[in-house]
């Protein structure tokens, strides 16, 4: 503590018991575990210093972004060092031509989108929180343009990366591949705070499309939704969008919003492209959901419709929790291969039926990854144990299937009790390749791997 | 050897001095050097057994299969054995529904096309030689369709490896994305046989296209095909393909397919997608080609006049090379941020005339990726040094513009001086991750990292 305050800025350290608090819980269901002390990093140098600290008197650090995560990602289960990198919230440099932007971890992506709009660009990656880019790195976060922009790996060229000695790196280059060394950017991307801390990262972005094409498609079952999404992607089409939700999310948003949607499964796409392409494409889908039994089908190009489209999906989770005031949220995020999509999401949507627990099924279902999204008492075990237990079951059908555990809120504490049964002997790798990283296992201890 | 020929099975094990020497050496102009023995794994198993013997007598294993790649990869620098896994090629799995297929390692390219075909599908990455997919991802092939596609590391889901110490582990599953574990995949993919074997692999495959149109742009020089490329990309036009050849190879091809087009660069693109879309396509990037002063524009979507416009492309690297016979080919491969890629070209161009030796340029140059082909008298060292000197002048230049020595040939041997350069301090994490992963050294040792 004592070196801290010395070798920071006055401000910099804080062990203030609000401040502590808010660092020692996320926003799931996990219990919290408060720091020992909070620091405010401005810069590369503040980060190195800590790490250094860190190092000498083996203290855990745990970086904080946002603290959006819902597996208990920073909590600080074993006490330590939490390093708040939000004041390192500058967008360095953008270059058009290159499509690249340089930004510091803090930026979020609402603030880089706002950056990029007056230069035609975009940022697809979209989760429902506004996190910011270095934890959505740290926990490959994925969203509903997944299926044609892809995750945060797929974005980032290029990481600056305090290692937990206190060594600072580059993982990549501004080359839009390379065959060079060994790929660490994918390897950091998705590493929770366990190897390193991101200080500055290099992403790709997207001129903005000509024409935007939103679709809304009403179904009798999920299984129509789901089999219209496989037969348009089977089709070619390259869809920008493809969301799920099932009738207690458009039941909880009539209620949230004053709507009057069809309480029926519902399909969301969004094309990209010229006008003469996307006629084509959205006369294309429009017959395959009529094949699989569509009760409705609308789509519009102008913005605002667009969002009005839309509105169902966008306000999903707030509006389906709005329904259970003083429950928290768990969020099962099983990915399966499309081909078991229609079959798995029937299952969960029956499974949370005979349980009888308060839930909704939505889903990024171009990728295969959906959610069930349980309102759970907190303060009773039973519930909670229920919830657990269905999350468990739809994990073991998502592995059995050659899935994984977590398409995109990553592993944290709440996953990790799956690893050995999804990973087998690689988790002996990763183990190595973390002990090499970091033998003081100071980074983050107790997540995603135990 | 005793314990090698005891364990597998009668014929797998030579040591026929032609067969060495067929092991011994690549396509590339560095010196030859023979493995001890060679094996002929036929399964799983043998390679499994290959590695715990080669672990107990600390005995080199170098991973072969086309032996195509050119950068000394395959040459056993140590001795020890060489691993052949071309025995290995047998489709396992085609799931047309999942855009899948799981295939072991000796499957070449080509091959796989061909059982694809009766199921509408295509597997995107195409190196110029008819490589193995091991060997492919092994190196983080990539290629003319790269621009849409990516390279091998974005269409690998999961390999099965065995290490070192003859573990077999799998690195990744069937889900289309994951936030599950390290990103184990795209460590081993480009790993170049030095930290374990692949087996089998799970591979994405797409759709075969609507329809398909091929352009032919000339131009009075490189810096137009350059320029009118990046509009094309600003533009937002999903491109699949977009190369580069400079007069040298027009006039090669000329001489070697009896054809007569004018000497001049010339810009090769193919766009995917619905006849609408397509249509529109063309005419903004015949607009943009104009405005770069084109000299001839030429399209066609019919496959035999397809094949036409491209000819000249598909032949480049044969025809130039059949000019100088007796020489060996040295290609240099940097890759650079799109905003470079007009002057990088046009330097290299003049580099090339400057230091008057046989060479053309040619790349992928949607990905910045670009490669000066000289023709090297591999008998005169001083025209080897002078083909050297250009390749570390191209390197120099990448590097200092944020780019990488290598886009896709991998590092081999004759990348590894520049490892330091473009890598720094993360050169220290590499070594630290293959310490792990191989502690004994006996992974393709001499490879990749010194
Ligand atoms: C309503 C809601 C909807 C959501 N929807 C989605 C969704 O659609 N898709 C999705 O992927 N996620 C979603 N999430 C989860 C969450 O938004 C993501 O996990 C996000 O990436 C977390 O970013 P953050 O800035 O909040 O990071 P934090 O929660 O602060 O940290 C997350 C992890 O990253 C590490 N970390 C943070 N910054 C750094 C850094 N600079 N260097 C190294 N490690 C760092 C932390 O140690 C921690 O392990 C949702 C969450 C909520 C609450
Ligand atoms: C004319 C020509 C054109 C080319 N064009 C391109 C191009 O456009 N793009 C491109 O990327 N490359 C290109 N190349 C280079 C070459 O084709 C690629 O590097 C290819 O990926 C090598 O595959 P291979 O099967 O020949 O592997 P090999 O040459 O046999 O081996 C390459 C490396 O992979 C390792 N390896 C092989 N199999 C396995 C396995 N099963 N498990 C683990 N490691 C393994 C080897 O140890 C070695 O390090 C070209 C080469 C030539 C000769």
């Amino acid at each position: 503590m004592e070196e801290l305050k010395t070798r920071l800025p006055k401000d910099a350290v804080s062990v203030n018991p609000t401040i502590l608090e808010q660092h020692g819980r996320d926003e799931s269901y996990h219990a919290p575990h408060n720091p020992d002390a909070v620091v405010f990093a401005k810069s590369r140098d503040d980060v190195v210093e800590v790490m250094r600290i860190a190092a000498k008197h083996r203290v855990p650090v745990i970086p904080f972004a946002i603290g959006s995560s819902v597996e208990g990602h920073v909590i600080p289960v074993q006490g330590g060092i939490s390093l708040d990198v939000t004041a390192m919230n500058q967008i360095l440099e953008i270059r058009p031509e290159d499509f690249l932007v340089r930004v510091q971890p803090g930026v979020t992506r609402t603030q880089l989108n706002r950056a990029l709009k007056p230069y035609g660009l975009f940022f697809p990656v979209d989760p429902g929180a506004d996190a910011s880019l270095g934890g959505m790195a740290a926990t490959n976060a994925s969203g509903t343009t997944t299926v044609r922009y892809g995750t945060m790996r797929d974005q980032v060229r290029d990481l600056e990366v305090v290692l937990p000695g206190g060594e600072v790196i580059h993982t990549g280059s501004l080359a839009a591949k390379s065959s060079s060394g060994y790929h660490l950017t994918g390897l950091f991307v998705g590493s929770e705070g366990t190897l390193g801390v991101f200080t500055e990262l290099w992403l790709r972005v997207y001129g903005l499309p000509e024409r935007v094409m939103a679709i809304r498609a009403e179904f009798p079952d999920v299984s129509g939704c789901v089999k219209t999404a496989t037969a348009v992607l089977g089709a070619g089409i390259p869809v920008a969008r493809m969301e799920l939700v099932d009738e207690r999310i458009i039941e909880a948003v009539n209620a949230y919003k004053g709507t009057s949607y069809p309480k029926v499964p519902t399909l969301f796409l969004e094309f990209h492209g010229n006008p003469e392409g996307l006629e084509r494409d959205v006369q294309t889908a429009r017959e395959l959901a009529e094949e699989e039994g569509c009760l409705g089908f609308a789509f519009d190009s102008d913005e605002e419709s667009r969002q009005q489209l839309w509105e169902a999906r966008h306000s999903a989770a707030r509006a389906f929790m709005a329904q259970y005031p003083g429950r928290g949220m768990m969020t099962t995020d099983v990915c399966v291969p499309i081909s078991k999509m229609a079959q798995a999401v029937t299952d969960a949507r029956e499974l949370l039926d005979r349980e009888g627990v308060y839930g909704a099924v939505l889903g990024h279902i171009g990728d295969g990854n959906y959610h069930a999204l349980i309102a759970v008492d907190t303060k009773d075990p039973e519930d909670v144990a229920r919830a657990e237990a269905i999350n468990e079951q739809l994990v073991e059908y998502a592995l059995a299937c050659g899935g994984t555990c977590t398409g995109e809120h990553g592993v944290g504490l709440g996953k990790r009790k799956y690893q050995e049964k999804e990973h087998g002997r690689a988790l002996l790798v990763m183990k190595a390749i973390r002990s090499a990283l970091d033998p003081l296992g100071i980074m983050n201890p107790g997540k995603l791997i135990d």
